[in-house]
């Protein structure tokens, strides 16, 4: 309680106090970054100066149309630059952006139009029957629907509602945003993936955000004007706020709309990307890419991939193809990434390959932006920091979620105690570097052993004719549970079941091995992350 | 106003919401960057875990001599250790930091102590004289006093008081540090140079440094690990923030207690320093350095200068050097830089030497952390960016001041019409970059026609002989004022006065020509900054 024997005048005025928000980041980057480019997609190229006016047209035609401060206006839309602009569009008029998974089923989406309340949405054309249908099976009329046809992509608007270029040239240029009066008012909504029950939406403040992307600079090194390829879909966690960030640098965001190994190599090559995000798979994509796809480049790529630790096999592959691998830990409810596995120079540069990669197999510790990220017991104790003793990972600081929109008791559940409580299990080194042990769900045991699902599909991955690998727990008779894998192969491979079991044995205890291995594409998210739910599906029909 | 129809649950907890502070930085380094090397002093090296330990037990020892929170603690001290552990240790009992210049005199050191209030002051041996006088002619007792010898420099303690190591080795090691509940809280109290009159205290807030730590990364372009050496005394706007900053980035910061060529060849060549901040009369120290004073080094040393423009010789002197200069901007008012000369990558790299340093001479656009900093003119309209038209630079933004202590007059004259008023007088170019134009009092009116002293001592500069040039106005009964130039020269240096004034009218209009050189030392402050009022003293008895 710093507060001086005399503090008179001395209270926030307009001098001195602005509240914290990223949209601040652009009118910056408008004035001085103006000529630079801000986002490339295919033939187009937007300065700051441009990217500014458009969202600025934006923000001005939606409050043309009657969405007000508080208003919610949702987003179908692939990595495009009208999804990167609706970052900064939609709360320029004071609006909460709400930016929906492409992916989803009707029912879902007609269920977020109606809990989020969305007043407007623009809609990709290639999933425009997805929103009408989604509007027509609910009560009410729903949002407004704005088209958002791709030129680049060849893909053409439907005639049937106003287009996002057809609004953005009508709205008059000149509209002084409405920037936020407390840095705590709402700037997204996002709902979580929801294998379980209903979605829950994640309500995200000015305040977080902006401190999230001034964190974020320093964890990944970032320097100015980076060139930012948008793999991480903007639906989820606002692509890690990565947007958000990039004019606080005056960095180009380049959009990408399918994500392919050729469309990455290309990226790095022709625009000279240099960071991205992505999940393990995504690495995986680009290490067995074909000879065809590649290109040659001759700077490092920094590349921060989540959603489960990358396979040793595929860390030790990618860096010697110029990209550095740090792996970074987060969920919905903290805009993305909070912890980082923070290369230890000297003590880590000794390491031989295996032991680089299985240190950077660690989530690893807090952000700058966060005050504490640990891991505490049932009893909020924390745990032993031994790299065995397990507990759940728990977080506190200012880029943590507002709560659930309409779901105070699940808001005041999740934050039961001071902390964020993430559901994920995990251990914590010595070195307070925190490790996902499983999730818990991944955890099998099998005669009264715990054994975990990740250190099997480490070893798996490690195998030359695998692609991909999830391990689950199968039901059986004698042990209760036992280790069954599920493989993508490389094309062309040959390794049989009876080998790949007898690969994981040279390596893993005789328990720990797979009991069996299936031959298959796995079922992904949009994220990339393996479902594994569908994969623990299949045995409840055995 | 971005509030939800339904907020209900979303308020601020615990757990998402964390006042900001720097000290949370250094809370986080303890465990993220434990073993890495936090403070150099000579011979003395200080861990992150050392270095938390050292403050944490000020901070101890400071709550059991009766510092409560919101009192005041003083510091007397060049840039040792014991300085940089005073920024963290005095906030962390919840105690507001008043570091005070060691070269002031007694009667308005007895001032700051009288008027800030300090309970307790940390001085070093070398000006405990200075201490002791001053509370000597105080009214009331003073601060306690805390002595701070300096085994490194071989300066020992008087025996007149206790002692520094002696305080941090009797103090209980565990002690929670009192973090602020309102990250509006007081941290740092700081004193203007007050060249007329009393020196104002200018009071900080937690928020203002934590964001000044967090923009002047992006700005410097800081990458993890950074090297500071700390030659802006840590006395002058609390170093610019940098020694808040360094744990964010796991940085080493390299004390140095008598700023020489020498000493920064030697810290740039033995401990691998990578940024600097300090008055373009470092710059020109370094330039001119004797063969024997310089050192090789290998990499690129940032520098950010402020002060006064740097002269364009000394700046293309200095790169050639390895020294990568920004010219930044900033008061006692703005925690230190508040615009940078961010370089504009394409268009400047076409430019030759001479353009270069032109452009180098500008003050600049805003840092990250600030909301607007713009040219006004006196009816706080927008002046025309022309590079032509003259007004106050304003600012508005987080990283300014509360106010002044116990001056709510003067703190509401300073933050009239919601931006905080600067007192300089400068023009904005096209690109909207500022560019001083002159401290007002520094503009020259001869014959009616105004003149740029900063101008002719870009020019005179630029001369072989010259060391350092200031130029002021002389009455003159024909032209009302006529330039007349003060300049140190180079060691064996030959030139004269009709030569240097001849040099002068190669490049300058006649009557921007100085009309007189006067040779000698030029007074400067304790930060570089030639004392421009002393020299225009000497026309007063003329």
């Amino acid at each position: 309680m710093g507060w001086l024997a005399d503090e008179t005048g001395l209270e926030r005025t307009a001098a001195n106090y602005v509240p914290l928000t990223p949209l601040s980041h652009l009118q910056r980057a408008a004035h001085v970054f103006a000529q630079d480019t801000a986002v490339i997609y295919g033939g187009v190229r937007h300065s700051y100066s441009a990217y500014y006016d458009r969202c600025t047209r934006l923000a001005a035609a939606l409050a043309g149309m009657g969405v007000k401060p508080g208003d919610v206006v949702a987003t179908l839309l692939p990595n495009i630059p009208a999804q990167a602009e609706a970052h900064f569009g939609v709360p320029a008029c004071g609006a909460v952006l709400n930016t929906i998974n492409i992916r989803l089923d009707v029912d879902t989406v007609a269920y977020i139009f109606d809990h989020g309340g969305a007043k407007v949405a623009l809609v990709d054309s290639e999933v425009l029957a997805l929103a009408e249908a989604a509007k027509a099976q609910m009560e009410g009329d729903g949002p407004i629907l704005i088209e958002v046809p791709d030129a680049e992509a060849r893909i053409s608007a439907s005639g049937r509602h106003v287009t996002y270029e057809d609004l953005l040239a009508e709205a008059p240029p000149a509209f002084d945003w409405i920037m936020p009066e407390d840095e705590w008012e709402s700037l997204a909504l996002n709902y979580t993936s929801g294998t379980t029950g209903r979605p829950k939406g994640v309500v995200c403040h000015h305040r977080g955000a902006y401190l999230m992307t001034m964190g974020t600079v320093i964890s990944w090194r970032l320097q100015m004007r980076p060139v930012y390829l948008t793999i991480v879909p903007l639906f989820h966690c606002n692509g890690w706020n990565h947007t958000w960030m990039m004019p606080v640098l005056g960095g180009t965001v380049v959009c990408c709309r399918n994500i392919t190994a050729a469309a990455i190599y290309d990226a790095i090559a022709d625009e000279g990307v240099s960071h991205f995000g992505g999940a393990p798979i995504v690495l995986n994509m680009l290490v067995n890419a074909k000879p065809q796809d590649r290109r040659a480049f001759d700077h490092t790529v920094e590349v921060f991939t989540a959603g489960a630790p990358p396979a040793p096999a595929t860390l030790t592959k990618i860096e010697a193809l110029g990209f550095h691998v740090t792996q970074v830990y987060g969920l919905t409810e903290t805009y993305g990434h909070v912890t980082e596995c923070l290369w230890k120079g000297a003590e880590w540069n000794m390491l031989d390959t295996t032991g680089r990669a299985a240190v950077k197999a660690r989530q690893g510790v807090a952000f700058p932006m966060m005050e504490e990220v640990t891991v505490l017991d049932d009893t909020l104790a924390q745990v032993a920091k031994d790299g065995t003793a397990q507990g759940e990972i728990v977080m506190r600081g200012n880029s943590v979620m507002k709560g659930y929109l309409k779901n105070p008791e699940a808001t005041a559940e999740a934050f039961a105690g001071g902390y964020f409580h993430s559901g994920d299990i995990a251990v914590q080194h010595p070195d307070g570097y925190i490790q996902i042990a499983d999730r818990a769900k991944d955890i099998i045991i099998s005669g009264g052993e715990n054994i975990s699902s990740v250190e099997i599909e480490g070893v798996l991955m490690a195998h030359p004719d695998v692609n991909l690998a999830a391990v689950v727990a199968k039901p059986d008779e004698k042990w209760g549970e036992v280790p069954c894998a599920f493989v993508e192969l490389k094309e062309g491979a040959t390794v049989d079941e009876a080998g790949l079991i007898d690969f994981a044995r040279r390596t893993l205890a005789g328990f720990k091995a797979p009991k069996a291995v299936i031959f298959e594409e796995l079922p992904k998210t949009s994220t990339g992350k393996i479902q594994k739910f569908e994969l623990r599906k299949r045995f409840k029909t055995f």
